[in-house]
């Protein structure tokens, strides 16, 4: 049992069958026929050799399938954390080094270890810090820097820059040297890859594919556009010309072997590692639930993460660089048909006979073409209409998103997600630390209790209900006081006050102390504090402290329980004896009009 | 009305009259006498001269006079600042060189302007970011390090360090020389202070004085040790013998002018000088606010940061140090009756007076017997009581506290501060990350729906609902997911899912992306989303986007309803033709008992 948690392998290795086989096999075909101009396009974006890119998509892959709870998943290199190694392995030494390669590895191998260690000690819950609006703010500001850093490769020039201004600003300096055979192949490339991606698939249909076919051979387009590409470039000689061309992919298999261990360029990279982690559980652990849910499976994120970890630590051992669950090549398993994570070591095995056998053949492969395939992927991930929606159901989820884009763009990936983290902690904590409070009064001939601003309710002179509609914690409770401070300075006839919590779902610390001095400062100024509608497991809480005990009203069930008791005490003492004073009309036995009431809260 | 509110000094002002004129005088006299040792002291704990701690007590009182909302509020130097000037100045210069007192003069404009910006921003919510656990721990463990640093004095040794461990381990090296007559003045002081705070109250309230002037009296302690001290030392010669005594302190004012501008000096001591605001804003509102609601007065937290940033502004051209709110000081203004900002004032005046006039009679002053009232003051910080309520209400508010209290003893006030907010800010995460859900079901013979783990209620088989006791915000929204795809997973029959809503205060962006992936996996799975009981402000914010009208179901205004509405439908498909498997016993018409659910939440 024990055991099996954490190899769930075990769990669906026990029930395999020769029907599974076979459809985790064609799968398997499929994606590996895709995946291979991918990973030689995202070594590309990494500024890394291509074989780099193979590699990444051969280990990990039988990693995951040891480990992954996810039955569809499909673990490789991924646009965006290629482009975040590149920054990172960037700020270390320049592309086309031996360091350069070293530090992608040190990545993989540190941001492993990271996602492994999160994953035993259960902190997948770090992940939360980025927001929504955080990561889909990233994303397409990514997908921006990403597509431009590529029309270096379009044009047939040099450019670089890890943000959008310096690459453009590199871009303009070198673009009177475009080289025109490169762009029509990179031009065409485009072209056709646009096409196949809106026009394609209805046209497939129309000749009387499946749905489900026409999709998986759409999705096959660069793998048509990388075949014409190698055509064009060995018949028409282009690489004479000076079109930029693959030349030659080692046959090797990956050599094994972990990173030299230099402790100070460890350290330098243990940020950026952790960056690459975090933004990579997201991304995967996204994919994987939405497609768990379509078959009524799920997955478990704690060991998504030891299995995210056991990947990118067999990619740092394997000559590989950050992988992680992708959406498109995970879209396309799932839709071919794969059944169990062994269709991921299946396509593993395709893509080491692609190392062994098919590399001779990417000779003349333009870089163009690969620059084209990345454009038109990270393009689908600029969402811009997403950004409207969040403009739209919330400024301050904008302002969060906002900052995160401008920030990638102009900074780079590492401060952009920082800064979007950062500003989104201190906006919810901004948010909730003016909770939304109201003042509230009976409504007429029912027992219930509403918002005297927006219902006609009826209120009592000497009793005011105030309900709280948040959780009490450190970030608002010094708020709650400033508001029950305010109200009862306004209202000297006031004798009782109660707190209606039927939406605090908790009271930490900070708040249950702001709760006793409210009760300390209320008595001194002769007001009963009393709560009603206090949640079970709030209670339980508060009976293991003193405060129920020096508490100077009481607790009530329910509201209406809590009016009814002191409105008759008021009465009591009004119309008691020495009480000539409280008992002038308007006074606490006759409720007056909530029109009348001055406060505003 | 604009003028008054950033000038609280017109409002009461205005109708100052004689009688509130005698109130704040006498108020003030006995406030500078207190004030007097207590202001040398808090100079000598920040390794400052004496006299700083007089300066930094005459200009910050008249600014808080005409800036403060708090009418009781007594500011000046305080132990909390003192012993964070001390390490903050200490990392620039050592003490005793005049560029220690310089950064102490810069940490105070400093903090000043970061208090001045944030009143003017309105941006006193960034003072939640410090819990109730993390400033209490904190304050604990800074009572602990300044008691210990104090020792040095009243062993008559040389000591130093600021984290308890290099404060000890340099006390017990230089334990062997200690000076006899320094430490029986010491140890004098110490018991006469405590007898005084333990003994003296109760004594003079047997001898006839009321409650009031009991404690007002009894505050006055440190006064009668100084000049017992003086007499003795002067008496006996016992400054011959190895006594450290104040010797000339300036009979000046304080000297005007700002600090010399040096931008990396300032730079180098900005963090130092916004946690210094902080802590000193949070001590300073919360005495504030206590003292106002005594009265059924309020402060206003922004008018307040532009007050205290004023106060140390004017302490920084003032030859002062950093200064905020104190409790004991304002404790004593507001039991002798201070009724107006303007006992401040007067106080100043009082301090000035003493500073040209009283000075040459401190000459003999011991510092033995001003260590022995700082550490009797700090002593009462220490609230080790509290460490255990927290400890019993709270394991993650306690995780916070613990982690404070041991980084300020280990590492400092800075990194204690530092590390409590960051672990207090991971806790609240961590905690709202995993909510509260409930399966609910309903109370037989009622329109109530209850937890089904807690109540005996009915249930569905077709229809299930989860109440979601939080608001759905970034840190939670993918656990929600979770949830709900591990409910549908265990449950192949389920048609109808209904999330129940009277505790969610707010839907975040993420949130919604959440219910959107939910809406739309759920539907591929064949399962109906419904939602119940939203809050008026939420299904406001919800109307402004798509996901009503994608939401598969509806959005029913009671539980009861939904349940009403959808076990119709669901009775009408088991019954209707071509539905013979789904009309079997236990089916959707017929409502289970609860025992029965399997899944667990």
């Amino acid at each position: 049992m024990k055991l099996a948690r954490y190899f769930p392998i075990l769990d669906w290795g026990a029930g395999y069958r020769g029907e599974t086989f076979v459809n985790d096999l064609v799968a398997a075909v499929i994606v590996t026929i895709m995946l291979i101009p991918q990973s030689l396009a995202y070594a590309l974006l990494a500024g890394l050799p291509p074989q780099i890119g193979l590699y990444a998509s051969i280990l990990p892959l039988i990693a995951y399938a040891v480990f992954g709870t996810s039955r569809q998943l499909a673990v490789g290199p991924v646009a965006i954390l290629s482009l975040m190694t590149a920054a990172a392995a960037g700020k270390i030494a320049p592309q086309g080094t031996a360091e350069y390669i070293e530090a992608a590895l040190i990545l993989a191998v540190l941001s492993g270890a990271i996602l492994l260690a999160m994953g035993l000690f259960r902190m997948g819950f770090l992940a939360n810090f980025l927001s929504h609006p955080v990561v889909s703010g990233f994303i397409t500001a990514s997908g921006i820097i990403i597509a431009a850093s590529q029309l270096k490769h379009i044009l047939g020039v040099d450019a670089g820059g890890h943000t959008l201004f310096e690459i453009v600003r590199t871009l303009a300096g070198s673009a009177p040297e475009t080289n025109p055979p490169t762009l029509y192949i990179g031009g065409a490339s485009l072209i056709f890859l646009f096409w196949v991606r809106k026009q394609f698939r209805p046209l497939l249909k129309r000749l009387g594919l499946s749905d489900k076919t026409a999709t998986i051979i759409a999705r096959a387009g660069p793998v048509f556009a990388v075949a014409a590409g190698i055509a064009a470039v060995a018949g028409l000689n282009l690489d004479a010309q000076g079109v930029k061309i693959l030349r030659e992919v080692p046959q090797d298999l990956p050599a094994l072997g972990a990173p030299r261990f230099a402790p100070d360029l460890w350290m330098q990279l243990l940020g950026s590692a952790a960056l690459i982690s975090l933004i990579g559980f997201v991304e995967s652990v996204s994919v994987g639930q939405t497609l768990a849910a379509k078959k009524r499976e799920r997955i478990d994120p704690n060991q998504e993460l030891i299995a995210l970890g056991a990947a990118s630590l067999s990619a740092g051992v394997s000559s590989g660089y950050p992988v992680t669950g992708g959406l498109a090549r995970s879209a396309v398993n799932f839709d071919a048909g794969a059944q169990t994570p062994a269709a991921g070591a299946f396509t593993a095995i395709g893509i080491a006979l692609a190392t062994v056998f098919l590399t001779p053949f990417l000779f003349y492969l333009p870089q163009a073409v690969l620059a084209a395939t990345i454009i038109v992927a990270v393009l689908s991930l600029v969402d811009m209409g997403e950004v409207i929606n969040v403009w739209r159901y919330s400024k301050s989820d904008f302002a969060a998103m906002a900052a995160t884009i401008l920030a990638t763009l102009a900074f780079g990936v590492e401060l952009g997600v920082t800064t979007g983290v950062a500003l989104s902690l201190l906006l919810h904590l901004y948010n909730t630390s003016r909770p939304h409070f109201a003042v509230v009064g009976q409504v007429p001939g029912t027992q219930h209790y509403r918002n005297i601003e927006r219902h006609a309710v009826v209120t009592s002179e000497r009793v005011l209900t105030i309900r709280i509609d948040e959780s009490l914690y450190f970030a608002n409770a010094r708020f709650l006081e400033d508001v029950v401070y305010g109200v009862i300075g306004e209202r000297p006839d006031l004798r009782h006050l109660v707190l209606m919590c039927p939406a605090v779902n908790r009271i930490d610390a900070s708040g249950l102390e702001s709760l006793e001095r409210i009760n300390h400062a209320l008595k001194d100024a002769g007001v009963t504090l009393h709560l009603s509608e206090v949640k079970g497991p709030v209670m339980d809480r508060l009976k293991r402290t003193h405060f129920l005990e020096d508490l100077t009203g009481k607790v009530f069930l329910h509201q209406f329980e809590a009016m009814e008791a002191l409105d008759a005490d008021c009465a009591r003492t009004a119309f008691g004896p020495g009480a000539a004073a409280a008992s002038a009309p308007g006074g606490s036995a006759a409720p007056s009009q909530a029109g009348a009431y001055p406060g505003k809260l």
